[in-house]
This record gives structure tokens, C-alpha cells and sequence, in this order.
């Protein structure tokens, strides 16, 4: 038995929020002062680094439980399923459903029953939860199906990983250019075809690292209220990625009786262009390789880190056909993996 | 191979609410209208039908991440395992961290990579990750622990169940008085006796159930914020357990191999009082008998509805010998049953 990708599905927001838009900003340092720059000269800096020119966020009427939604519809009709089979609907995300221009996380009921209750599914014994687990927990999460199918509890599972950061940023904080809205999902289904997940790698670091990305209060000191939003130590999350990552992608690698050069493709979580590029090229220097061309296709560009849904969100582009120069056959060996907020790292070697 | 509970712990809050205690609340009406009722009168009836006097608030001062490590760590004390040997660490939880006096429900990162954090374990292979499952919570990630120790992708998982409740409730609101703080943990193993968990049961129902219980508006028409509380369609939910909880035990217990004879106790989600006595005689009648006596212990009327706590807690409390008349031996037989928002319901039948 094989644990296999049988349709795939996104919903990208349709709101495009340029760079430029954030050009009237009052960005402020953590304690307040105010940058010697002026903006252009700030984003233009942010660009050449995390390598993001626009991100999407969902219009003010949609939920993250209504992207997850029609994410997941995608990928049902991709998959050819009857919902009703499905054993577990899995929802990552980190927020929950907040409202435009509120500020409490709405998470009871989980949002995978949200989901589940409008995609009309009546079937009870399909058990609907959410995981958080940082941006990685739509790898997890697929990796929790693999557990649920191994073991004999699942044959069909949806998992979904979707997110609305846009709405748990402070427009003070130069990081805020970074997050997007998105959301991906993947049905996982037990098959009698070869290949499929070959090996998975999981790991939480959280000694010394659990407050690397958290909850904090905004650069603007004169704000009033103590509303809190998504903030990080970016430097330490970049150091920690390129320590760790192209470790447990390497032990993941080798569980999976494959080889380097087997690998077709790496769909990294996209937080940042450089990182990503950095942690790639750490990865391949660990089997004294360089490189291969376009081994790393990136979307951050156009949707900016939208957290657990950049890596179901990649994928279903481009086995869709709706990035450049980018195709998966059958038989192609990639990597998928992430790193986010716990911090957590994740990684799956996956045959089509 | 079994699956094995190896050790048990539960933190209960230090600050006693009791009934007198909402003598001043002013209780209204979901359209804002006043009771004609008295107080007085409105906190007996609540009394006679969810058994609750008191309930336990945590300290200011404590978040839900802390009393969650305070059950963890008694339970590792209580397994006498090293807490660097374990494999996955889940916490159960609905609302997150939520500061006393504040509004927002802090996730990120997840509480279980604080509670990890707390415990000062180094191991990066121990996964920590968050379920929302509703009440029902603990009682599904013990099944998600069987998952993977089943598939081999785990020995030795720790799931805790913890949740303040306290911090999101309407003052406003007759309910109020049903919820709690509290935590309880378990460690769970792969073992090579016999016994362990023997079957579980897992659905959700979101057709037409979803929104049973929800986040909405204080009862306060005159209420000036948007801030939104933890609310309940009780009696549309008392109908629904009745109906599907006693008929899930009962398909959980016939995978057991078990007999209705062999169930030495019920260990089931305490939300109200009358509602759980009537489920279980229910469940009885399935079976054409009378409940025995004894077979349910409760704790309800001393610690309120903690969620994902109940369960664990009075796991704890039982084989820590702190309940009166209650005690549980090699070789017996319980059923572990919740029910709550999503609506989800799950069982485990679990020989010691």
C-alpha cells in the first residue's frame, strides 16, 4: 500500500496588495524610533531580499474558514471523490477565523468543521479537527494522514492548510510587508500504486527557539489599546533555517531510499526568497553538489508568505500547469518541507 | 502490542467560584430581556440540573499554556519516564492563551511548543502540536497518540487537555456558571502487556450541527465592544447527545470485544449533570439494563465543565485515589466518552 496526492486544489485571494501600497506606511522599530530611510528605500530592500513584489489578502467578506472552503472543493473535484468517503478533514492554520477589522480569533467551532458543514458533507464518521503546528502544519498535517492511513484508521483524507495573516499585522512593523493570505489542500488517499509519501521527517525546536515568531504588542508606542499581532526575530529564524533545515531534509531524504539526484523538484515553505535559496543551496552542498536549475520553484513574488497554505499552494500550481516552465510527471521524486513558528521544520519525500 | 495509559496528572485551579458568588451577575436574556425570576432561583434551577456548586478559575496570573504543564509535568512524574524519551507532546485546547482582562486568544507559537518549552525538554524529535476538537479534544488526540504509536511513528506520546474558560465567557449569560479552568495530562506508551486501548470512536457532526456551540455577542444589548464570548444552544445540544453519544459508546464497545458486563466505569465529559446521567441510562437501555450504581463518577459539582480537562482530570483523580469510594485495578474495563463543539463525539474503551 502506498499513501498517495490524488487531487489538489488553492484559492488565492483576490486582492493584490503591492509593494507600494505600503509606500504611505509609518514603519517604526521595535521600540518606537523611526528609520533613517525613507519607505522607498525600505521596500526596495525587502524586495531584493524575501524577493516579494505583491501578496494577495482575501476580500473583507471572506473568513479563512471560507478560503479553506473553496480551496478544498478544488481539490475534491481534482481528486474525483465523492466527499462523503472521506475519513478526516484536517484544517492547519495558526489564527483562526478573524473578521476584517477585528481582533478576536474565532476557533469554536474548529474551522474544519466549518468547512466540512459547507461542503455540505453529511457523513459523521468523517472526523473534521484542526491542528497548529506554525507554518509547517500543512506538511504535518499530511503527514498525521499518513498516521491515520498507516495504521489502518483512514483510507481518503482532505487536508487543508489555510490562513489570513493580513489580518493580524501591525502596518507599523516593516515584517508586515511579508504576510499574505492563501489557502491549498490536498486529498491523501491509501492506493495500490507505487511510490507516494516514501518518508516524512518532523522536529519541534522549541529550547531555545519557541519565541522566535509570537505574539507582541505594535511598534507604535503611542498605540492605545494592547492589541497584539504576528511578529518575529527574523534574524534568528534565518540563522535557526539554514542550521536546521537542510538537515532534516537530508535525513529525510535518506529514510526514503532515494537519492539526491533523484530529486525533480523542492517546494519550500516560502518565507523569504533568500532564506529559501540559502537553505537549498546548504542542502546540496551537504552531498558536495551545487544547484540544479529551477529546482525551486517560487510563487513568493506574487503571493507572499501566506504560512501553511505556500506549500499546498505551490503544489497545486504546478501540477495544474499554471506556473512557467514547471511540470511534474509520473514518477518524479520531490521534496516537500517547511519551517515556521514552535519552530518547527517538516519535510516529506514524495514519488507521483 | 497494547497501547497503555503509564501515568496520569491534572492541575486544578486554585480560585473557588462559587454559585453565590453570580448572586450579583445581572443575567439576561439572549435579546438582551431580564429574567423575572430572581437570582436566587436562577442559580437553584441551574444547580438541580447541572449538579455544578462550584467551579475552579485559574489565577490571573496563569495562562492556559502554564496550567497545561503543570498536569503535564505531574503526569511524566507519574510514568517515571524521562521527559527527552517522548515522541509527540499534544495539547488539546479551544481557545488558546488568553490573558486575564484581555480579548485575544494568543496561539502562536502553539501552546503545546510552550508547554514543551516549560518542561525544558531538549529533544527536537518530541513533535509538539495543538488539536481543536472542541470539548471532546483530549479524548481524540489519546486516539490521534494511537495512530501514530500504531503506524510505528511513535512510542511515547504525552496529550494533555487544558483550557481557561473562564476567560471568555459572558458574564451576562446564565452559562457562565457551567464553565471552568483546568487541565489534566496523560502519558500514553506502546507496551508489551496486555489490555490498553482496545477500540475508539470518533465522528463529527457539522451538517446541521455546527454551530451548537459558537462565538457571539454578549447577552448585554447595551454591551458598547464587538467582543464575542463562548456560547451554547443548550438544549439543542442536550437533544443531540442523547441521540448520538449513547449509540457511539455502544459501537465503540462492540469493537472492543467487550461486554456491557465488563464496564467497570464510565468516565464521561461532565457539561451538565442530568444530561450525562441521561445518556448513560440510555446507553444502558441499549442493552435492556439498569445502570449500575456507581458506574459514573463525577466530579462536576466541585470543578464545574473544564472541556478537554474533565476527562483527564477525573482519570487522575481516580487513580490517584482522591475520590471517594472510587478505584480502578488491574484488568478493568472503563469507557472514555465526550461529546461537544464541531459537534464532535468520540469513545475509547480502555482496559488497565
Amino acid at each position: 500500500m502506498s499513501i498517495k496526492i490524488t487531487g489538489v486544489g488553492s484559492y488565492i485571494p483576490g486582492r493584490v496588495e503591492k509593494n507600494s501600497d505600503f509606500q504611505k506606511h509609518e514603519f517604526l522599530y521595535e521600540d518606537g524610533s523611526t528609520f533613517s530611510q525613507p519607505n522607498a528605500v525600505i521596500i526596495e530592500k525587502f524586495k531584493a531580499i524575501t524577493g516579494i513584489a505583491e501578496r494577495r489578502y482575501a476580500h473583507n467578506e471572506l473568513n479563512n474558514s471560507d478560503i479553506a472552503y473553496l480551496a478544498a472543493n478544488s481539490a475534491i473535484e481534482d481528486a474525483g471523490i465523492d466527499p462523503e468517503e472521506l475519513d478526516y478533514l484536517i484544517v492547519a492554520h495558526n489564527y483562526g477565523d478573524v473578521l476584517h477589522n477585528d481582533l478576536q480569533s474565532d476557533t469554536v467551532p474548529s474551522l474544519a468543521t466549518r468547512v466540512k458543514h459547507k461542503l455540505r458533507i453529511k457523513n459523521p464518521k468523517c472526523v473534521a479537527y484542526d491542528i497548529l503546528f506554525g507554518c509547517p502544519g500543512w506538511v504535518e498535517a499530511v503527514i498525521q494522514a499518513k498516521a491515520f492511513i498507516q495504521s489502518g484508521m483512514a483510507k481518503k483524507c482532505l487536508v487543508i492548510g489555510s490562513e489570513t495573516l493580513s489580518r493580524v499585522i501591525d502596518k507599523h512593523d516593516r515584517d508586515s510587508m511579508i504576510y499574505s493570505d492563501g489557502a491549498g489542500a490536498t486529498v491523501i488517499e491509501a492506493s495500490e500504486e507505487e511510490g507516494g509519501i516514501l518518508a516524512h521527517e518532523s522536529a519541534t525546536y522549541s529550547f531555545e527557539e519557541a519565541n522566535f515568531i509570537f505574539f507582541g504588542k505594535s511598534n507604535n508606542a503611542k498605540a492605545t489599546d494592547d492589541r497584539r499581532y504576528i511578529k518575529m526575530h527574523g534574524r534568528k529564524i534565518y540563522e535557526f533555517a539554514l542550521s536546521h533545515v537542510p538537515n532534516a531534509m537530508k535525513s529525510c531524504l535518506e529514510k526514503s531510499g532515494k537519492k539526491i539526484e533523484d530529486i525533480k523538484k523542492i517546494l519550500i515553505h516560502q518565507a523569504n526568497e533568500k532564506m529559501d535559496e540559502a537553505i537549498v543551496k546548504r542542502f546540496y552542498r551537504l552531498y558536495g553538489q551545487q544547484v540544479p536549475e529551477g529546482i525551486m520553484p517560487m510563487s513568493i513574488d506574487k503571493l507572499g508568505n501566506s504560512s501553511v497554505a505556500t506549500v499546498p499552494t505551490l503544489l497545486d500550481l504546478i501540477l495544474k500547469k499554471k506556473m512557467d516552465g514547471q511540470t511534474l510527471e509520473k514518477g518524479d521524486v520531490i521534496i516537500l518541507a517547511s519551517v515556521g513558528a514552535g519552530m518547527n521544520i517538516n519535510a516529506i519525500v514524495y514519488q507521483f
